[in-house]
């Protein structure tokens, strides 16, 4: 089918919509690509208020969006409409701005929808990117949510000492990556989990972990954990829940901590089996915590500095994984849920 | 079967033994009571170390005791020995004693054995009472272990404040009825649940809980929870595990916290269902943490003196429910886990 070309000022968008509420992981077809038709590039005449229209550049694809494909209204983010642009976080060049802090050309990162261009009737969440060598590509990960929620999971939640021993399961993913070098960084002996053995070998040689495990290799966790871990860990960053945490809780220290972080919401739908050995909290001291980075939003300059410098002077890797291309958005996203993605998983709308 | 007399200067000492290892729930006939023959009353000559030689007066029965009835030495106390005699906190009164710290006369409180006189080798875990009008056998709960399990889980685990609404599982039960009273001192909404409506009376009328309600009578535990707390939980103190932490975790609040007590400890062996709503912890950044009041020791002196004060003025009620005889023990014992006690159980073996 033809289009007819958008008129002058306008550009034809195309935008990723859910197509309804799932309760289950997601498949590709919960979500379709349609033709937005013409969008003007310019922010509306009598708007409510300041607004940035801004076309998107980088897409990031994260576990805790599945939680709002669910017809559940009770969480601290609100669910996504059927029918409508599923949003998401994303770097965007400015094209337009009523919003006094923001002019065109300027990069920002923030929340934006899943389509090429979008009208962001909230500007004040944006943030303005300072450009760097850093690619833009960088500030959906290792200078972004996920960067942010590895910098406060471990420094704010677990309390590390030098010399502990941490374990991380979902390893090589955005946050997991980052969390082992933080460790690494601290002075602590970090071993990570994956589900490859490409993964594992990306943990030990890109990203400095001490040693790496193939779960999907292990037979028995509780045993696997305890080869890692002869004297127990330390400290637990929780990405996955499940059969995982069971043998993490066996294994865990006196006084040890575990932060809890997105996936294990996601896992605690549909997981029949429970969590049997909450047993070990009270004998080991242990304490859990569940936090959202958003909470300690005032320390994210301090993050950015650290991470700037640590990633320039070359202490910390970062890998993600980039697909190429709106209409690809939706095979990214599924993607990460059965481990497709080596490192962060990012969708390129546009490289300009 | 007729008992010879013992020898002058000794005393038949009665016992109960443990039979052998369980891993179910306890019974009367897992425990025997059998004839230890005569006890000479003084620490024996030769002694490896200072010992003290106490008549016992009050025996306590509590939950934690189960666990050392396993064949599982991992724990933070080692198990009981087959055949030999069940140990456990009392109050005794010194016979004889080569330890400098006490002398003939001296009441104290401690470990000690399941038998009518024990030779204690390690004195030094023994703190002396100084007598008051206040019973001795409350030295097992009010101002024992109990009562201090539930002052540092209040204070130190849960960290109050005025207005917070605060649920307690187990409340009739040794530590429940003092975590309730403390949050009612500080200031807090308190509900409380038992097993029985006379527990429930108990609650309302004499430990001046809000409201209280019979778990057994409640066909949706969730459903309850959310009537007794319509705006939510905002501390837990946990003392039951299973089906009832579940309903809790979907009914806290936001930074909600949950202080993880004794009894989820047992429950948690046998608890074939596990735990399926950790997923709030995230959303929720919900907090939890197990403890175990000795770590926090230091704090012992001011906690006695805190509830010694209280009690007297009449702002801290307490219940025991005492078994009279030491051949009664076992069965108070098992009574802990079908709930058969009404406050805190204690067996009196000698009233001096």
């Amino acid at each position: 089918m033809e289009q007819a070309n958008p008129p002058a000022g306008s550009a034809r968008n195309r935008k990723v919509v859910l197509r309804e509420y799932i309760s289950r992981a997601p498949r590709e077809d919960d979500m379709a690509l349609v033709d937005g038709g013409a969008m003007p590039l310019r922010v509306p005449e009598g708007a409510a208020g300041p607004a940035v229209l801004v076309k998107n550049l980088y897409l990031s694809c994260d576990p805790y969006m599945r939680g709002r494909m669910r017809d559940f209204h009770g969480s601290y983010i609100p669910p996504f409409k059927p029918g409508s642009v599923i949003e998401g976080l994303g770097v965007a060049r400015v094209m337009d701005s009523t919003h006094p802090g923001f002019v065109a050309g300027d990069i920002v990162s923030g929340m934006t929808g899943w389509e090429e261009y979008s009208l962001i009737d909230k500007p004040e969440q944006l943030n303005k990117i300072q450009q760097s060598d850093i690619p833009l590509s960088y500030h959906l990960g290792l200078l972004g949510m996920p960067g942010f929620t590895a910098y406060v999971g471990f420094y704010e939640i677990c309390s590390p000492k030098k010399g502990e021993f941490v374990f991380v399961s979902a390893a090589s993913g955005a946050v997991g990556q980052i969390v082992g070098q933080l460790a690494k960084l601290h002075g602590c002996y970090v071993v990570g989990s994956a589900g490859t053995n490409e993964k594992v070998e990306l943990l030990k040689d890109k990203f400095g972990f001490d040693a790496a495990f193939n779960y999907k290799e292990e037979p028995d966790l509780t045993v696997a954990l305890k080869r890692y871990f002869p004297e127990g860990i330390d400290i637990y960053f929780e990405n996955v829940g499940g059969p995982m945490l069971d043998a993490v809780l066996l294994n865990m220290r006196m006084h040890g901590r575990i932060a809890v972080c997105g996936m294990v919401s996601q896992h605690g739908m549909t997981d029949p089996a429970g969590i049997h050995n909450l047993f070990c909290l009270v004998p080991k001291r242990i304490s859990m915590k569940g936090f959202i980075q958003s909470d300690y939003i005032n320390l994210f300059p301090q993050f950015v500095d650290y991470m700037t410098k640590h990633y320039k002077d070359g202490k910390i890797a970062y890998v993600e994984d980039m697909s190429i291309g709106l209409e690809n958005a939706p095979a990214a996203f599924v993607g990460l849920f059965s481990g497709k993605n080596v490192g962060k998983q990012v969708v390129c709308v546009s490289q300009e």
